[in-house]
């Protein structure tokens, strides 16, 4: 079971966003990562149909965040990347062959899907606990005090 | 994210070689739950591979499970199927482009990866946290008592 790659992109570019006010070009963006502008505009776009980013036009135009980076949660972000679904589907295996449970049996979920999706919700609640500007604090203190600020100032200037 | 449409299978079959003492024919298993003996083949000697069943040759061969089920974990049965592998990889986007996070300062996961790290943690521990005794206790509770004895005697005999 594999995230999409582009999770690892859309949370960098978040949290490069929240050093910024003005909207910041997907090019640029591709710019400070290293990334294929194409690549990245993909998942600017499913960020902003998520309604995370908001994609302003014209010549100063660009992505900002939508909303406080203290209201973005990792969860926003990698169920508007990878897609919501839940990772395990029942095919109510249980109502099949000469043993099938039979229907009346069957109101509650079956108690093996009960226990996957209880695994589920706790990944989901852990990606729910952490936000954007949790995240943004500690790229700070992992890679110095000031980092994010350096990266708003390059954003805006292109100088570093 | 999606898991391998395997595991549902891969688990029914685990908790129903909790009535058994004697191997099964996979084909038998497979005619237990309506589903092609090749296809659910390849699930058996998946969790083969792994430990969790083995496999018997023989005339009265088939598969029995190699340890007790409350010694065999969900966790055990997914990676079994799926692929230990971890959901989300880190790249090492930071590392990447004109304001590179350098070597030096990356000594520890970038926090993003840790965050992501923390959250299929919580998923793995609730995986690990449930075993195949309890899905054999919830089914029977579930879908009645004796409902898993009724299943051992169908797969010993052929008759429900
Ligand atoms: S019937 Fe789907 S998990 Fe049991
Ligand atoms: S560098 Fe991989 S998650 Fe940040």
């Amino acid at each position: 079971m594999r995230l999409s790659g582009g999770v690892e992109w859309a949370l960098h570019c978040c949290v490069v966003l929240t050093s910024v006010v003005e909207p910041v070009p997907a090019a640029r963006l591709a710019e400070l990562h290293d990334v294929s502008p194409t690549y990245l505009a993909k998942q600017l776009q499913a960020l902003a149909r998520a309604g995370l980013v908001h994609s302003v036009q014209g010549k100063s135009g660009g992505y900002v965040l939508t909303r406080s980076p203290s209201s973005i949660t990792l969860l926003d972000v990698v169920d508007a990347i990878d897609g919501p679904a839940p990772s395990f589907i029942c095919t109510e295996i249980r109502r099949r062959g000469p043993l099938a449970t039979p229907a009346e049996a069957c109101t509650e979920p079956c108690p093996i899907a009960r226990a996957m999706s209880t695994a589920e919700s706790a990944r989901r609640d852990a990606l729910r606990a952490v936000t954007i500007a949790d995240l943004a604090v500690q790229v700070d203190i992992s890679s110095g005090e000031g980092t994010l600020d350096g990266v708003g100032t390059w954003l805006r200037t292109g100088n570093a």
